[in-house]
């Protein structure tokens, strides 16, 4: 017998990733200036730092690393996460960290615990296009949030949770991803209160929060939190190294975390005890503070540029002026960015066409844009040649 | 409101696995003597070595390394993977490698893809509870697959097939887990065959393959494989470390290979780079041919002292005389293994119940002793204890 598609799961089948998959493939091409990625910048790795704390590590703690390990996480790393969160008004004990492979798993996991087949979610629109993926796969049904300038709308918010008594709800408050919106104080405090009355879990994503430019730090959603409804994801993707793959759920909620720790286990037995006792060690090390200082002197200067680039595009273009993360997100008047990707491909600068980042699809007038990867030089570039190729759509 | 247990997801909701993790929280005892684990000899792992590799590592490949990295994994490993499963007869392209976080994340992965709920997936009876447990979240019918000493016998295997339609198989052909038991040639060879005539995929684990102490390799049932309807799944964690978390699947199964790509995209992104990068080095640095001589060099004596105290265990005790792997399997004559742990366990010795390994339960009489992790001394007294306790219930 010859295997067939059809023969694949349900869930799986309609998945392709292929309009995404395709964005990053293309990547590759030599010369081509990508706006496209989540990625740090290069300079904003350190491996000769990281070579140095794996011998530390491997040296303090020998073999204990290369052993298996408990799914609940490197007890060390749970003690240090715990201790970094605590200034985003979040007191958590160690046990109540379960370091994980990015927060992505982390979302993942948290959905395989709380979600079944037909279950509501409520996501951002736009939202991070991983994560709708990792939502699809566990054949949940995606509604969007209605958002303004400041993110998600509360009496929106409420008038879903009434109508349709969604499972959960994923929100990512600080420099979101696409938009770089950060979602304010009073909206974060009335989020939180209305998941605890209307009974949803809101999954609070928040990877970029360090990553902070200006203006001052605003406590997490969790920190409002009494009843144990929101569970905090966080990850090192951004502050240290994507492909270490450290990330964390945090929660106080016993009955979710038994499951997040139960569903790892099935997955996955546990994380990498190297890649966690590297984080710790970073953190143990005080080498955070200083790095994020340096990374976000450089961000800066690159969405400074990028945004004086934006400025110059033509008239009707609307877009954010975030204080911090990896992107902006623009609007277009009348332009097709989605049509004009491969366009734009050809010309050696790359974007993510921001229908992707919609559950509900349409939208083809925005586009997503990543400043931390490009230098000054290919921004002023990059955003020149896309301005360029904005115009002639325009004049058509 | 307050969260409750019931609002878990349906299938994460019964999962509690209690009794397993009873049993390895309880190992944390001083002067626990445990055949429980599945854990290398603590004499297997190599700090220093990992520690030099994950320098040159990071030397060689750079910031590369902790950049994000493609969901299909890192070209170097995959090519090397490709190279070292040549010798069981399976002549696979770098791209037909995905590697994943221990060969358990390549099961649930191959779940995914192609299991509904509902769907019956056939089971070796008794086979690794991992993998029972992975697959159970997932919402599938176990059905248990008959067998004898030489593993799954194919004409019951065939009548199941016919009879129910599975969508896939899970078989442990080498040293399995928990019996150490080999399904010899023929067997393979008849099983392939009937993976593809009925349409059953054929997730073939093979993580011990290579800790072979006595006979004659044997090619993986892939090796026969014509129509790509066998999954090849394996895993480092039993040759050079489980704390880094390496395994890979193997398919030259397209619609299959994609799928498990886009799985693992949204449940992690990929698997870290560092640990891919330094089971490479240790591949190509040709570590791995005089590191297996002297692991199963120890192994061996540990099994050889093992087999014979169990030969010393009372009359009517059946127990497997593997050629290699971690594990011996063994039946008691009229004492309940299950009912005896917990004063096995006050008497500091620890093993596996039996029955857990069974997805129909039962099979209180049996027990699985792991040998690769207790000295030869450990072994002598920790048998002696337990033969004492067995003499003890057998007299009651």
């Amino acid at each position: 017998m010859q295997y067939t598609e059809s023969m694949l799961s349900d869930h799986m089948r309609p998945l392709t990733g292929s309009a995404i998959r395709a964005i990053f493939h293309l990547l590759g091409k030599p010369g081509m200036i990508s706006f496209a990625g989540g990625n740090p910048a290069v300079s904003a790795l350190e491996p000769e730092v990281i070579a140095q704390l794996s011998s530390q590590a491997l040296t303090q703690y020998g073999w204990v690393l290369l052993q298996y390990g408990a799914t609940e996480g490197f007890k060390p790393l749970k003690e240090s996460v715990a201790q970094f969160i605590e200034p985003c008004g979040l007191h958590m004990t160690p046990d109540q960290i379960l370091p994980t492979q990015g927060s992505g798993q982390a979302l993942d996991l948290l959905v395989k615990a709380t979600c079944n087949p037909g279950d509501v979610v409520l996501v951002e629109s736009p939202t991070f296009l991983g994560a709708l993926q990792a939502l699809l796969t566990y054949g949940v049904k995606l509604v969007p949030l209605p958002s303004d300038e400041e993110g998600v709308i509360p009496e929106e918010a409420e008038a879903l949770m009434k109508e349709l008594g969604p499972k959960l709800m994923y929100i990512i408050p600080t420099f979101q991803n696409p938009t770089g919106r950060t979602l304010p104080l009073e909206r974060r405090e009335q989020l939180c209160a209305l998941a605890a009355k209307y009974g949803v879990v809101l999954a609070e994503d928040d990877p970029y929060r360090d990553v902070r430019f200006t203006g001052e730090p605003l406590p997490a959603i969790k920190s409002f939190d009494k009843e144990g409804w929101v569970v905090y994801l966080g990850s090192f993707s951004k502050l240290v190294s994507p492909g270490l793959r450290v990330g964390y759920a945090a929660t106080d909620n016993q009955a979710i975390m038994r499951k997040l720790v139960i569903g790892k286990q099935s997955v996955d037995v546990h994380s990498p005890l190297l890649n966690q006792a590297i984080v710790d060690a970073y953190l143990r090390n005080g080498l955070m503070l200083g790095h994020l200082k340096r990374i976000c002197r450089d961000y800066k200067a690159q969405l400074d540029k990028m945004l004086e680039k934006l400025a110059q595009w033509p008239a009707g273009t609307v877009f954010t002026r975030p204080q911090g993360g990896l992107f902006v997100w623009a609007e277009l008047k009348d332009v097709d960015a989605t049509a004009m990707f491969q366009e734009a491909v050809q010309r050696n600068v790359a974007y993510v066409p921001g229908t992707h980042f919609y559950c509900e699809g349409g939208h083809h007038n925005t586009l997503r844009l990543n400043f931390s990867n490009s230098s000054l030089e290919q921004i002023d570039q990059g955003m020149d040649a896309l301005k360029a190729l904005i115009e002639e759509k325009s004049g058509n």
